[in-house]
């Protein structure tokens, strides 16, 4: 999985920092996760291929999230995307997206399904790559977090069978590394020493929101967590009032539910400089990085 | 009067080029022509004040001259903008706006007033600084130009006082530049060699259409025309299939009304290089410049 930052700027766009949105790899499919204003203008300058785009993920409908989704659908309609493309969001985006192709005699030229978010923890999503689950947050209106899900097919080794055929460990790597090995005139193959297994890579996106005991049971075993961070704990009171969190908090969830990795972003306007952001969390959790835009993570 | 281009291409974005915005700057006061996805960073980057702008004209409502439009207003509200501001539009932007404000429960903190345009010449707007009027345009759906008229107070000199009075050169002179000389004891004013007058400059934006006969008697006597130029002239077939305008036809309209300056734009993202454009319309109006976006047209 290949998570590119688009946008890391909370309401407010400051230079080079724009509205959220990410874009998820998964086996060269593209999921995008919030779709801020500009987003096309950045796909297009780091060269992703928009009309790859399967699914489209809205955490809340406060435009810094969606305002950039018009005129990417509108964009890809004139470069002929022709497959369905899915928009999972809270209720009525439909409605906005409709009265606008309305008013604007517009034609989007493939077909959108949206499956609307609520405010629970459910499965919203799932094809052969990925199953995605909505996580409710804390925010001035209905939020929704997503956790991606990669089940990747793998084998567990079973220590018994090994024993069992008396294969010694040169034997071992030689049937993981070809498949089989030749044992007393016989074929053991890969099948004979294993079991089906299953893997899991997982990601969550939780913004915008206050840090709440609510949502950590959801985020346990990750392998990338973004939290939004919009403010220094300096400024928790701004934070308290706008339903935002800071970096101590979001390093704090990460320290509670310890993910492999713990991204920040969603930063305020008022911040020039984000090194503070990032010490104030790794002070907490040391695997933090900014979630600086072009940035692409491998895990 | 001084015009800069925030946004110089057409539906689809290309590089650096952004979808149609303007702003006209007069005696301090801005007016916001058109406002594709990303006019609220192309302000950021070129320092324009978001909260000086007084008026707002969209001249159709194709997502790439509106969808900037969200999210500048709410970042005025944000920045605290209490004046009113009026939006000059085709019918129904207000629909879009407010089904946005309310199912996203955001509060625009300053008053709007909505003026609608119709397809005919007409007045649309007046202030203390400038008057604007509506041109009905030839696109695929209801688009109007707009005419921006600053009326200059100035004196006219008459010659048959000069000659009453028996001046001399040197009296004149003294009296345009001081205001007044003695004449045989006597104050001569520039009241009594003068009457009032009124200097017009005069902006004319036209995007998007089809070339056509209809609009060219209302845009006379320009200091700058505007005039979309989507494509070059070997596309010509594609300007007609989407009702736009070649270079060769911008330059033609200009070659018949005769503005001071014409400014060619809305450049299709399939030239790379926009010399070939400038180029067809030079050899047609030699006055031709490209809107290249961040560039200031003083007139």
């Amino acid at each position: 999985m290949k998570l590119t930052i688009l946008g890391s700027s909370s309401a407010t766009p400051y230079l080079d920092r724009h509205p959220s949105s990410q874009v998820l790899n998964v086996n060269d499919q593209l999921y995008l996760i919030d779709c801020g204003e500009g987003t096309l203008f950045r796909l297009n300058n780091f060269r992703i291929k928009k009309n790859k785009i399967k699914a489209i993920f809205i955490s809340h409908l406060h435009g810094d999230h969606y305002y950039g989704l018009m005129g990417l659908l509108t964009t890809m309609s004139m470069h002929e995307k022709s497959d369905e493309l899915i928009i999972v969001s809270p209720p009525r985006l439909k409605d906005i997206i409709d009265l606008q192709c309305e008013i604007s005699k517009t034609v989007i030229r493939f077909p959108i399904r949206y499956i609307e978010t609520s405010m629970e923890y459910s499965e919203v999503y799932k094809d052969s790559n990925i199953t995605v689950h909505t996580v409710p947050l804390c925010h001035k209106i209905d939020t929704c977090g997503f956790i991606f899900d990669k089940n990747f097919p793998t084998k567990r080794i079973l220590k018994e069978k090994i024993e069992e055929l008396k294969l010694s460990p040169h034997e071992v790597s030689q049937i993981i590394s070809q498949g089989f090995s030749v044992k007393d005139g016989q074929n053991v193959t890969i099948e004979c020493i294993s079991e089906d297994n299953v893997t899991k890579k997982t990601y969550a996106y939780l913004t915008d929101t206050r840090v709440d005991d609510s949502y950590q049971i959801y985020i346990q075993n990750l392998d990338l967590l973004y939290h939004e961070s919009t403010f220094l704990h300096a400024d928790i009171k701004r934070a308290e009032e706008t339903k935002h969190s800071t970096a101590k908090e979001a390093a704090e969830v990460a320290k509670a539910v310890a993910p492999k990795k713990l991204l920040i972003g969603h930063f305020s306007a008022r911040y020039i400089d984000l090194m503070p952001l990032l010490h104030e969390a790794q002070n907490i959790f040391p695997n933090t990085e900014l979630a600086i835009e072009g940035l692409t993570f491998e895990f």
